[in-house]
């Protein structure tokens, strides 16, 4: 039996992706009940300018209660130095950092050349190491298996951005499926190539389901020694025009398959489906996507780490 | 680059679980669709009494139109040796008889112990050699991976009826998630032990996507030596009441995801899209499932037998 860290993303990249903004003491509620569930890492929101996300406008005060949430590792999000620095100001655990493979990419989100977003790191590495020593800082590879705007990406481009992010001082890389082009076979060749080539500096998989392709994608991760897992309860953030095209992979049917597997997670299901009520609560026009939620738990189905000899 | 067999079951298992009877014009013009999209075999309908099954009344009619179809094998499915003797005199090519893995389960579907199920698959089966030896024949193993109504079902258990059905004289053994028990790791288990025990007679896979694991369950069998999968357009035959909870493995995700990943099946994508306008406008009440559909092909697609080298 392994064991895997399931790290909840809905309420950054989720909540991000939608018109509706959820009030703060709903983010307070939802974050302390998948707390509650057992996950044991969530990142709660993203340091960007307000004027551009309104969503993220609390991330701070939202930063603030998760910290007093007992053994829950507090993530977020920062695209520059300015957005880190107030993370690390916040008392984040750990700071990603959302790194385009593709230049067209990288311009069209944080209009920044490679060169100028590898200053970009550097500066928080230097930030990071000269004053905030214990706050993990992860490099994510966005578009690293296919990008809207360029196409194709070749293994080696994206290789060779992961080995730059880890040059220049990153804990981890890990590698987003940002458009939903990762299929198996190229999930398991990058993820076995990032483990050879970047060693203990090899981070998670951040699926989506955009073709449905999530959870295959999630099992040749796992063959290539992946152990960390982004996934967003209820699949929030999908393209609202077209159903069932979700968002980031579904947590809830992604705890119930790798504890069937026998990977435990140490997220209790029926918890898990309590805070999406939570969810649905606080958004209750937005489409929750998942199987299991509709589905159940089979009969006999048993938790990795209680499981009969 | 290998390739696949995708054997659309949607005429079949699709229709005969919603409510809705699809006119006998309809169910023509929507298996040349697929057809002409490519799809090599189609279970076409099922060979049970009408009052059962008002959907399949016209399976002799379907099968007969299906053989007009150039190019096509037409399976079908029966649960007894009335329904094959009728399959076999409507002239398929292939037919699949139904064995429940456990006997609450068997007794439930076709009120037969196993006893009185290895004597009709024993009667079936001499009736094919004698009469129809061109015909091939199947044992689709149902709730192999586990089971709605016995729970939890051991490897051994399926392996055991899965045995017995090769030494009936059956030419293959496929294994069925009915319920969506199947999780990647048993899959990839049973069908490793499956190719193993029965060799030459082992069959295809056929996956529901209860749980949202289906096309993870694939990759699982791919790994394990399979090259058959059923799948149903646009998922038909979930149940109504659990929205996204779909019945089969949706082709239109199969398909795209296995040509990412190498693997040739024959079938144009954008005239399966075509085949799946076909069904709506003759079930327009009916929910379609997959998210292909609405995310559209990956830029820089290419199928696996049009690659660059």
């Amino acid at each position: 039996m392994s064991s895997l860290l399931i790290s909840e993303v809905g309420p950054r990249d989720g909540l991000q992706s939608i018109q509706a903004v959820m009030p703060t003491a709903a983010k307070h509620r939802w974050i302390a009940a998948l707390a509650a569930a057992g996950v044991r890492e969530i990142e709660v929101g993203s340091f960007v300018p307000a004027r551009l996300l309104p969503q993220m406008a609390d991330v701070a005060e939202v930063v603030a209660h998760a910290l007093t949430l007992p053994g829950l590792r507090v993530a977020a999000l920062a695209p520059n130095f300015r957005g880190a620095q107030a993370a690390f100001e916040a008392g984040v655990h750990k700071l990603t950092m959302p790194v385009s493979v593709t230049e067209a990419h990288l311009l069209a989100n944080v209009r920044k050349t490679h060169q100028q977003m590898e200053d970009e790191v550097r500066n928080v590495v230097a930030l990071r190491n000269e004053r905030y020593p214990h706050i993990e800082l992860e490099a994510g590879l966005s578009v690293a298996f296919g990008c809207t705007i360029a196409g194709a990406v070749s293994d080696d481009e994206t290789l060779r951005v992961a080995a730059r992010m880890a040059a220049l001082g990153v804990d981890e890389v890990g590698l987003s499926d940002t458009s939903g082009y990762a299929q198996p076979v190229k999930v398991r060749r990058l993820f076995t190539r990032l483990h050879a080539e970047l060693g203990r500096q090899a981070g998670g998989a951040h699926f989506h389901n955009t073709r449905g392709q999530g959870l295959a994608n999630v099992v040749a991760a796992l063959d290539a020694g992946v152990t960390t897992f982004d996934a967003s309860q209820g699949g929030i953030g999908g393209c609202p025009y077209a159903p069932g095209a979700s968002g980031n992979i579904v947590t809830e049917d992604l705890v119930w398959m790798v504890e069937a597997m026998g990977h435990a997670t140490g997220i209790d299901i029926d918890r898990l489906l309590q805070a999406r009520a939570v969810l649905h609560e606080a958004l209750p026009e937005e489409p929750l996507y998942g199987h299991l939620p509709d589905a159940g738990l089979p009969k006999g189905f048993t938790y990795a780490d209680r499981a009969a000899p």
